[in-house]
């Protein structure tokens, strides 16, 4: 459908990926400093143009990710928020300089009058003030310097105008105009983007960059809206993440450019054919899969692919499909690997799928490999790639676990017998419960002594077959922190236990870090 | 924010709900006649305008939910969907005909060049014969018809305009206009409804209808430019179901609505706090549950609820806070019945959730509460839900579990004994597997001697904590037939035995059925 004959034509849209900011603070999808950069590469085959790497203040981890990435990552910009204060923009520089030019500070200060009184406690004019201010002092560390009017949809838009002009004045090449609450529609959007293109004196001088929230499920026609009006940056994220009902998904906005680019006269860089392993990886990382009628990435969104035969022989494809699934990265299951499988052909599908270990990690990773291949008869590269998150990406953890048995049924009581490693010591006990799962916790909780409380509890299989992995995640709650928690195995509660236990060990890396944005 | 100050000025459209019918029809969303008319409860609930029940002729199941829905539901209009044939069109009105005036017969026919040339193999002359013809005989039943142009978004505009004025001339009174393939962009659309209102001479006779997919997630976006350029009807289904990516979704265009009533002059007869109670009883009937950023009813969409503190303390809830938790019925998880509860207090809490019981299935039903309260210290409505979900709204079976026995672990190969009632038949046996489900569903297919593939298994706990209700959702293919099958209970395993189960009875259930559509 894509028919643009003269590809000069088409004005270059930035794509501006907050996956690792915006959406990884959102409940359920933080990520530790290894798979922060793993999914850092994968924006990088994506070929964004900039990744939000994090928000450098916020925690020693947050830091450490955005130095990690800045130094790794090769090709597109990196940003990393910063509130309006000299603090918080040193900070982000110290991790954001390893990228050289390619390093971006993005400041932001809100400007609508309900942000202004009742968080802020400011006067629009020390607001104003502020901004310039911090720009300027990003701008003594780097030219390429972000400003976000935070709530700018529900900003007067004379005031937003001016602070728009200050900043510019004051060294901005990027305004960020952001839908904060996931508030306006697209007609409304589109006029006070075009009001700024018309009225700012200076605003040539800038990029526009939209940020839609999606509470209204308006995010990607919103963003469209912008870029029709002038908007030449789009931040996004993929599978849509972020806070409360996420941020505008980048694959839904890249594929309307490209499919629509019959009457949409705009392009941009991203490489389609990444998109969904983007999206898996993603969901392999967090444990939180996509709704199956999610556009472009749902198990259903090209239903027509997988063997169901809905409106009986079809005749023609594009009939009912409007993208190919080739377009979008998407193949079906390819079994890879068995237990005959040598060490040299692991490596490199590992490395075809983007991973390249150190001996250390591969000779790890390797022996995993061949304990699953001994319960399961094919692996393909969803287990591949749950094998390297379980096992290769995370840290140093406190607690590990060494063995359970457990015993239920109709008629049993559940009973549970669990080993750990605590430090490095082992520990036992046996508990018992009103069901298998809830008797491996029980005694987890009497070994660790911890008190999280689960909030939720998923198991998913990796792939088909009664024979599939279960990958079990959970949500668990320790006072005022969330965390998810993810374990894979042909047993699920043995899956269970894991799960459980990797969120207690991120609990325990979590703390002290505090969550602020756009 | 909502400041409509006269109601009266502002244009009604029209909710037509086809969750029963698209939504039904997509992989993984089959439901019995006893879950549609549940759904169907909830929609009068709801007070959409107009509830399109099922496709009378796709099978026998499906003409009697329909058949069914017309006998039950008072209030909503019911709409049956038909093909342009006598024969459809016939089926379809022996269904509805039970609701009396309030009956629509909705029947359709493809109009774009690429559906005539290779799905109908017709002429276009022959297709605006065809579709004159059956909105001439659904007339003849019933005034209240609904014609429906398939693929009109890829229509020729000038045979778009020619066969709406022919369907209405012939009698339609509502002409929908869909985006079937989920292609167009707002203004697209908003152009192809405003010329269709400016060329089609008795365009005012009949309401312009418009149905969106989602396919690059625009499908809200576009069905509020349709009513800004003149539609008074907008299809859309519960949590976006529906082929595909699905479905524009009722509770995000509906929220726009009224969150945006200050620049939009629409309003809808949506009793919009039924929608969280709608949207969970859609999750709990097929098991899929929608992702944590879904908008407005995502888990996530108000995190400020839930006890999270992102950004430190809120001052003032609208800084963040759009719509408000209870404007869409979001209610806390109240704690309504306990191992005391009696069975009167029972009672009253299922007719408040909306589930009037026969004497026959409260006795049923009462007992399974007894046996859960035993297991579990704290009965949510959401526990009371799938126990309703599981124990009344099935039909009779022909395959229960009896019970099961499980051993597994670390070292230990996980074992499952197993015994079923086929036919009311007791049958057992025991299977070793790589894990205790393996084991258990290895055992289930032996005995009942069925060939199912597992595509997809889900756990979900039902609420949180660790004696929380599991409940297991399944995925299994049996040649072109894919259905879900659901189980719940506080131990997994049991809780696995009983969704393949319930799998295994729907795919017996389903069988002949054809599927089409929009």
């Amino acid at each position: 459908m894509a028919k643009a004959t003269k590809k000069d034509d088409r004005r270059l849209i930035r794509i501006f990926d907050t996956t690792l900011r915006d959406g990884e603070q959102s409940p359920g999808n933080s990520m530790n400093i290894e798979e922060k950069l793993r999914v850092a590469k994968q924006l990088q085959k994506l070929n964004v143009d900039v990744i939000e790497a994090g928000f450098p203040i916020a925690s020693e981890g947050d830091f450490e990710a955005v130095k990690r990435i800045a130094q790794t990552i090769k090709g597109p910009e990196i940003a990393g928020l910063c509130r309006s204060s000299d603090k918080d923009i040193d900070r982000a520089w110290e991790a954001l300089k390893h990228a050289g030019e390619k390093g971006r500070i993005h400041t932001f200060i809100a400007t609508s009058d309900i942000h202004m009184k009742y968080k802020l406690k400011m006067e629009p004019g020390k607001v104003l003030e502020a901004a310039v201010k911090a720009v300027k002092r990003a701008s003594s560390y780097t030219p390429n310097v972000e400003f976000s009017c935070e709530d700018a949809v529900r900003t007067r838009i004379d005031f937003l105008a001016e602070v728009v002009e200050a900043v510019i004045d004051a060294g901005a090449t990027t305004v960020n105009i952001p839908d904060t609450v996931g508030y306006t529609i697209p007609f409304e959007y589109f006029n006070i983007i075009k009001h700024l293109k018309d009225n700012v004196r200076n605003i040539d001088k800038a990029v526009i960059s939209v940020h839609c929230h999606n509470d209204l499920g308006l995010s990607v026609a919103n963003s469209i809206a912008a870029i029709q009006a002038g908007a030449g940056q789009v931040e996004c994220t993929i599978n849509g993440i972020g806070e409360r009902a996420g941020n505008c998904s980048l694959e839904e906005f890249v594929m309307i450019l490209k499919t629509r680019a019959d009457i949409l006269p705009f392009r941009c860089n991203v490489a389609t054919e990444q998109i969904t392993p983007a999206s898996r990886l993603l969901s392999t990382i967090t444990g939180i899969a996509v709704q199956p009628n999610k556009a472009v990435v749902g198990a259903n969104a090209f239903a027509h692919e997988s063997g169901i035969h809905q409106h009986g022989v079809l005749m023609e494809k594009s009939t009912y499909e409007i993208m190919t699934p080739d377009s979008v990265g998407l193949k079906a299951n390819l079994l890879v690997l068995g237990k005959h499988s040598g060490r040299h052909a692991f490596k490199k599908r590992l490395v075809e799928l983007g991973h390249d270990l150190s001996d250390e990690d591969l000779n790890k990773a390797f022996d995993k490999f061949k304990a699953l291949a001994d319960l399961k008869k094919e692996v393909f590269d969803e287990d591949l790639e749950a094998l390297i998150a379980e096992e290769v990406l995370r840290p140093a953890e406190k607690y590990k676990l060494d063995h359970i048995t457990v015993t239920c049924g109709s008629f049993a009581v559940a009973t549970a017998t669990v080993q750990l490693e605590i430090d490095g010591l082992p520990v036992r006990t046996a508990e018992l419960g009103d069901g298998p799962v809830d008797a491996t916790l029980k005694a987890i909780k009497k070994l660790t002594k911890t008190k999280g409380k689960l909030l939720q509890y998923n198991v998913g299989s990796i792939t088909g077959g009664t024979d599939a992995q279960g990958e079990v995640t959970v949500r668990v709650a320790d006072g005022d922190k969330t965390v998810m928690g993810r374990g894979s195995s042909t047993d699920i509660i043995e899956a269970s236990a894991k799960a459980y236990i990797n969120a207690l060990n991120r609990l325990h890396y979590q703390k002290g870090k505090f969550i602020e944005g756009l």
